[in-house]
């Protein structure tokens, strides 16, 4: 094991946390905010420990598989842990299990809180709370890889680390330029659906917010009504950019290419916008008779579809009260999640993609023995290493879900509460549904559960492996 | 496709099914009752359907796995289709779908009802409905291979498709013979829990229709409170045999080889008792405070974990008033169900085990991708088809499951009640939490979704996939 190298990534990641951090300072000197004296003084203890990790760059800089994965959990462990502090401070949540919930919930792109009021946050906070979205969404160390010259071609495993999906390719032949890239695109979009919600007369500070919280598919607002209290336009704008954020951004790439049909081809996005297109239609049916209009059942079906399958989780409307059918749809929407490469939590539409046809292989094969059957996503065979590694993660995430739900409910919440509590801190939602929906928060769990949902939010972001290997003896072998 | 063979083995399963109406009919004549009739008639219709099919044994009895998985499927389409005669008959349960409910959930010994009480019911109807366990737990078609000459080794494919569990192996080299044997044991087992019934003052028809419900792992009873009235003893013998008719029969032969060592030695039957204990424990200190004594708690914890776990769904209390956590063991434990080769139902332990090892595995492999890993159980390496068949398994598990929920939710019943109601009947259990607890039953339902849930029975008695491959266009295929 890598040890120094793990120790100066690390470091450089908590060195960019500091620079992270500045955006919010400068926001609480614009409002003149006593809270930016927190921020300020986090960047300095970043910088503290960061620095003296990073002075000496190791000779030998090969990461491998392991080393990879650990640096991915280790980092995302200290960048949680050190970015609360500002919440701390500030006093604006006193308790740092709280806190910590919090910025993971932040990082993480899940939006879950333990706040039941924002709005008498100070600015600065709620900045800093925001941008950890945009931090996480396209992640940290991908973006450490793309501004930094690390050590060559071995960066790809904390990539495939870090990076959402069963496969994790590169855009172009160099992890640092693929890397770049892959920033670059997220902050085209990021601008323009600023552009757009600024258009729309979103004050600059809450267009800002609500486009941190869109583009890392975070969901945290800086409303207590989420985005419900805006016209239609801007919930429209924010409904169109969720989705396309869910969206892998390969297929952005192909298009920058010019290779549009190429990526119109992509069976993922496909299988994507039709879970989308079915999920809203239904809905928008089953809620008809409870809004004015077809037109506004259908804004608030779509705005929720995007929320959820994307794992957002802004609200326009309190989807607790809608139908079971609708409620159902929702919860299952969670599970699948957004696609491989795009900046959305869950299971991932391609990794559902790969498990349908598995089923569909495993009843041929009964069937037919003897025929030689490959399982092709796009035309090209999916490596049998990549169908196991999809199996098992499915069977990795039940095992987690089952024993958070345990964990949780000796707080002795309802059952359906628990159940979606996990569903939503694991597939990097937010709300879930009865004591935790979107008109509630997850205040009302014990410190103990609060650690476990800590926990599942962390593992579903990094799908499972990174941080589950941090536990295995094997692991610290040599 | 076979399909002269298979026309010839599903009509000796009706066949068998006019002779397992018998005991009813008797019952219905010693106690002088108007429904014995309609068991008479049921009887008789199957052996007009059934004898017409059997007259011509076909030249070629060749059966292929494609033929043992349809037939196995069909078979028991079938039996619970002309076995739900006698309810509607009687005027018991008179619309088809609900009578068809009731017998699926006798056959795949599941044990959900669509009765409020069962006390009014004609005793020779009560006596079918529990009789249905006794058949459905080791299964129809090991019945009929067991004494049938029916087409020399390839049977095994039928047993293969009806048995419970990943790896279905023989306990003697011809299937027959394992047939033979493993209804012996079956049997004695029986036997022995309705002398212990006996011996407790338990009427005799009380006694064998609950030892008919422990066997098969059903759970119909023949009380509105179904063990709840019983004495502490009963209900402590019945605790005992349903734990025991969960344990992998293949232990049982290996006891009466004298080789109660290597029964021992079982990891899957080990893991299946620490469950249980582990579970028995958390439970009990959970509820101590709800009961007079610690030996009262217990004894209700051991039952209801003796019972959710083995998947037979009998009730000395209504555990649905009892603490979240409490509950969330059992639906847990509902997932988990017994060990393979028994009567239970559920995803089994050596799934489980497989499933955890696979987890490692994987975690190593990472870890270390150069080394060569074997997933070993009871020091015998596991095929990779068998791990690929077990995480498949899972996935078709998942997608069933969330497919279900969906569909049921349009009756708007809470999330927690459509949840436990889809695990209650895919894991073959019974009673689920809310309005289908203990104390409930499944009658509020629409008969779509009753018709629903009828599936989920079936297709969780028989593992997913000989009830899919029916659906399958390949199967039909040359």
């Amino acid at each position: 094991m890598n040890y120094r190298m793990i120790l100066y990534v690390t470091g450089w990641v908590i060195n960019f946390e500091a620079v992270f951090l500045l955006p919010s300072c400068l926001t609480g000197i614009i409002y003149r905010e006593k809270a930016a004296v927190s921020l300020l003084l986090t960047a300095l203890i970043c910088l503290i420990v960061g620095f003296p990790m990073t002075r000496k760059r190791p000779k030998n800089t090969s990461i491998y598989a392991r080393e990879g994965f650990v640096t991915v959990a280790l980092s995302w462990i200290v960048l949680s842990a050190l970015g609360a502090l500002p919440f701390v401070f500030s006093g604006a949540i006193p308790s740092y299990i709280d806190a910590l919930f919090e910025t993971v919930s932040g990082f993480t792109t899940t939006g879950s809180s333990i706040l039941a009021e924002v709005e008498p946050l100070p600015k600065c906070v709620l900045f800093w709370r925001s941008f950890t979205h945009w931090v996480g969404g396209m992640g940290v160390l991908v973006f450490v890889m793309a501004i930094l010259p690390l050590a060559g071609g071995t960066n790809m495993y904390m990539m495939k680390a870090e990076s959402p999906g069963p496969i994790v390719g590169k855009l172009v032949p160099k992890v640092k330029s693929t890397a770049l890239l892959l920033y670059k695109m997220y902050l085209a979009l990021t601008l323009l659906q600023l552009v757009f919600l600024l258009l729309g007369r979103m004050p600059l500070f809450d267009a800002l917010t609500t486009t941190f919280g869109t583009a890392g598919t975070g969901g945290f607002g800086v409303k207590n009504d989420s985005i419900g209290g805006y016209s239609p336009y801007i919930q429209v704008v924010v409904t169109i950019f969720m989705i396309l954020f869910g969206v892998n951004f390969n297929v952005y790439y192909l298009i920058i290419k010019k290779k549009a049909k190429l990526a119109a081809q992509s069976t993922e996005v496909r299988l994507y916008f039709l879970i989308i297109f079915v999920s809203i239609v239904l809905i928008t049916a089953n809620i008809a008779g409870m809004f004015g209009s077809l037109a506004e059942a259908l804004r608030h079906a779509a705005f929720q579809v995007g929320s959820i399958i994307t794992t957002t989780g802004f609200a326009t409307t309190d989807f607790d009260v809608w139908p079971v059918f609708s409620k159902t749809i929702l919860v299952i929407l969670m599970f699948i999640g957004a696609c491989a490469g795009s900046t959305g939590g869950g299971i991932k539409v391609s990794r559902i993609l790969i498990l349908l046809k598995a089923v569909r292989r495993e009843l041929n094969l009964i069937a037919h023995p003897r025929r030689v059957r490959t399982l092709k996503v796009d035309g090209k065979m999916v490596e049998t290493a990549v169908i196991r590694s999809v199996c098992v993660f499915l069977a990795t995430y039940v095992l987690i879900f089952g024993v958070s739900l345990l964990l949780i409910s000796v707080d002795n919440f309802d059952f359906t509460t628990n159940f979606t509590a996990v569903a939503a801190t694991m597939n990097n939602i937010g709300p879930g549904l009865e004591r935790v929906g979107p008109t509630c928060n997850f205040s009302g769990y014990s410190a103990f559960s609060t650690l476990v949902l800590t926990f599942d939010m962390l593992a579903g972001r990094l799908e499972l492996f990174p941080l589950l290997i941090l536990f295995s003896r094997n692991t610290w072998r040599k």
